[in-house]
């Protein structure tokens, strides 16, 4: 299940059966929705074709071994996977749509953002053509600069041009830095629980392992405050490096997600200097992944919240005697923009001319596309509409954190306090099956069956074994949501969990 | 000089000396432009920033092997592309700028174009988010079935979506097709002269080699109509196979670009049959890059100029004995659309569910942007307007080609007749310089030295030994110029080859 989409299970028989269907009805509709210009319907033709017997031409073409290796890992999960994304719940259009708290997309300022981009399409000629370079155009270079030599960011030496590499994505920009950060086989540190897209955008690819490591058993879980205070971040760190060298990998590389998937919170000054001290002392790549950086919001939760600090805001020869030679950045307009679909990726490094040289024969192969890049530019560029954007943003963040924290409360539901990004962390596992078919049910087993239990009744959540959480039962919930669909979401969660309701 | 941009010159010291500026001014412009929220010049700030010295913390970080060879790689040219890209010829706005005939850029239809992108841009709320699967939108989808049912392609089993994955482009989906069609090390066969983006697109991170084949010596240079007709397209494969086994390069698959780029032909049906007896003999994937489909315009050096036929359009197992499953089609928003910048490639493979399964893990990766999906969907979809487009762009196209045809016939210079494509091939051989500096130049030195010359007198054009091209002083000319920048490109060449002006 390595390179899954984001919001899968673990593997196992019990993840399709008896709960889930795996045979989505959007496929059929898709298909059967094209027609010839006779007005015939294609599918039928298709049909015909797809029973033709070609086996007097020699056995069907094999693919290469890396190919063979991907075909194995497309499962049935895939299929469903694309079904939450056709079949969205609305609750006007698709009452019987499936409500998404399984993937990180923030809906709450959609109706702005529509406004905003069909008032502010404006391409130019050049746009039609490669732009002006093929690595970002010189209007998008000058809005990231722009927005990273703000406040929010701080930075202490000021983001230029020649900084900055853009791609579709942050996940085309991971699978890109890791090729030229490590060799196959080398493996790169994150501190778990850990977003799971990291792990499919080094691996695909680059052939690179994501190597998770947990805080010692004794001391929680890891998504304590204090995984993300001073030194006590990198508990762990050392014995990884260590184990993987026993097992012949080279550790080159650490990923610091900031503010942290899946976990809602923001690395203090200590814990940000802590990675850098330990990255020097091992010659190790920093890569930031920032991309919920303007996501932070107040809570109740939390008394002293704190707030996003940007690893362009530290010196980090001076502070913490690394060169900053190894410090990579990565943003993207996806999250606290919420443009998922527009695939707008920023890298960003400062001190390493060769790097980002190096990354040009990659990048070019992967570039952003002109009207997701007039658009983006357009927004970072209107300073006045931006931050009231941001500050409107938060305020939602924080009302849906809310809202969900008050229903965990009424449920007495245990969840993470967060004070980042679009997601909590809560603990599910008095709920999850303990047997099926006369079965019984155990961890990660039982953790997917609450998951397929979920998807049943139409709500999707993430199961923590795709975080690497350490214990199973613990679900990331998306609270980004516009408000009917996220009351329609708990709803449908109650039923799965056999609560009743809260409203 | 493997993975360069499109319009290098073959390596060695004469391309950077006497005739072009290597340190583009546009770079400097655009660091300078950017200020800090106070006012300030961030340029100066990162300038004393530079000046420091990190020694005391040990040598500069190290990159993967394989980041290293991306890092030899990147030469004072990729500067000298973006240059070009950014200071590109405007008859009004910018003189003094590089008329780019060079890269391939349609420019004829530009005005309709960001008439209808603007007229016509739409997004919804599920452009916002993910779309409607990971691979391309449902809208998109059915644009594309729509387009490929079409009179222009008339495919023998009509295209459904699940026929169907998108990428930001034709190079990011080559770059994906022979990760799972040949693993590292193995070899694609293509007919030379080729386009030199293959060879970018397969060795970059699928690290596959990309194999010119040349017809035998004694028969032209590739160019000839007989290579593109019948059996006679296929002289040189038998012996590129064998050469290329006796090195312990397995080959795999061939490519086959129809129309072709760079001699602007189509090929005719036998030879795509051929094609198809070569790879059933062989167990070789054919993957055909159709992205100038529609490009084919009328011609008057060329009596019965040859229509595109699409390999859609071919019925391989009864035709020509090759399993079905061999067969797949690359296509783009780029070329026969204009839209460069937009970044929408579309893969086609008919009854290879396999292939088309695991093409899922990396197109994963690479997402269409959905305002570009929107946009370009809105295009395929708009019928009416479709056909009248296409119908002026051929036109444009023809008219185009007609006037740098007469250029040539005025100066004598030998050309290979067209009928499809944004270029043509022309034979500057006299031209090339004998000598510089005292010493005597040859081949592809020579070659490189007219290029570097005419990027002198700001005209770009391609060198033969980009494409493969077997006789150094062949160079590439882009005609799809909006006519005052045609004509101010021609006037250019004119300085650079020492010829009165035409016109």
């Amino acid at each position: 299940m390595a390179c899954a989409p984001a919001c899968f299970p673990a593997p196992g028989p019990l993840c399709v059966s008896p709960f889930i269907a795996t045979d989505p009805v959007w496929q059929e509709k898709a298909q059967a929705s094209v027609q010839l210009p006779n007005g015939e319907a294609a599918k039928e033709l298709v049909r015909e074709e797809e029973s033709r017997d070609f086996s007097h031409l020699g056995s069907p073409p094999k693919l290469s071994r890396r190919g063979q290796d991907h075909a194995s890992k497309i499962t049935p999960f895939w299929n469903t996977f694309d079904c939450m994304l056709n079949d969205g719940f609305h609750p006007d259009a698709n009452e019987g749509g499936i409500v998404n708290m399984g993937i990180a997309n923030n809906s709450l300022m959609e109706d702005e953002l529509l406004e905003y981009m069909h008032n502010n399409f404006k391409i130019e000629a050049i746009d039609l053509t490669y732009g002006s370079s093929l690595f970002g155009s010189t209007r998008l270079f000058q809005a990231l600069c722009t927005h990273y030599n703000s406040a929010d960011f701080s930075p202490k030496v000021p983001v230029l041009p020649k900084h900055i590499l853009t791609s579709p994505g942050c996940g085309p920009l991971l699978d890109q830095i890791f090729e030229h950060l490590a060799d196959p086989g080398d493996g790169v540190l994150v501190a778990a629980p850990c977003y799971n897209g990291f792990e499919a955008d080094l691996t695909t690819r680059s052939k690179v392992h994501c190597i998770p490591v947990h805080c010692p058993k004794d001391k929680g879980h890891g998504s304590e405050a204090f995984n993300f205070e001073g030194e006590s971040a990198l508990r762990g760190f050392e014995e990884a490096i260590k184990d993987s060298e026993s097992k012949g990998i080279k550790i080159t590389s650490i990923i610091v997600c900031n503010p942290n998937n899946p976990v809602g919170r923001c690395y203090d000054r200590g814990a940000l200097l802590a990675y850098g001290r330990f990255a020097a002392k091992h010659g190790l790549h920093l890569v930031f992944d920032e991309i919920y950086a303007l996501s932070t919001f107040p809570t109740k939760d939390v008394d002293k919240p704190q707030p996003f600090i940007s690893a362009l805001n530290i010196d980090w020869a001076d502070e913490s005697g690394l060169h900053p030679g190894y410090v990579h950045i990565l943003s993207s307009a996806s999250k606290d923009f919420g443009l998922n679909g527009f695939r707008v990726g920023t890298f960003v490094s400062q001190h390493n001319e060769t790097l980002v040289g190096a990354m040009k024969m990659t990048c070019k192969l992967y570039m952003v596309s002109s009207p997701a890049d007039a658009l983006f530019s357009s927004l970072l560029l209107n300073q006045d509409y931006l931050q009231g954007f941001i500050k409107t943003n938060r305020l939602r963040l924080a009302e849906a954190y809310d809202f969900v924290r008050s229903w965990c409360l009424h449920h007495k539901i245990d969840y993470t306090p967060s004070n980042a990004g679009h997601f909590l962390l809560v603990d599910l596992s008095r709920f999850m099956p303990r047997e099926i078919q006369g079965r019984e049910l155990e961890g990660r087993e039982a953790e997917s069956a609450l998951w397929a239990k979920a998807l049943d009744e139409k709500v999707c959540i993430t199961p923590g074994f795709n975080y690497h959480h350490p214990e199973a039962g613990t679900y990331r919930l998306t609270f980004s949501l516009k408000r009917p669909c996220l009351i329609e979401g708990l709803a449908r969660l109650e039923k799965a969990l056999g609560l009743p309701p809260w409203l």
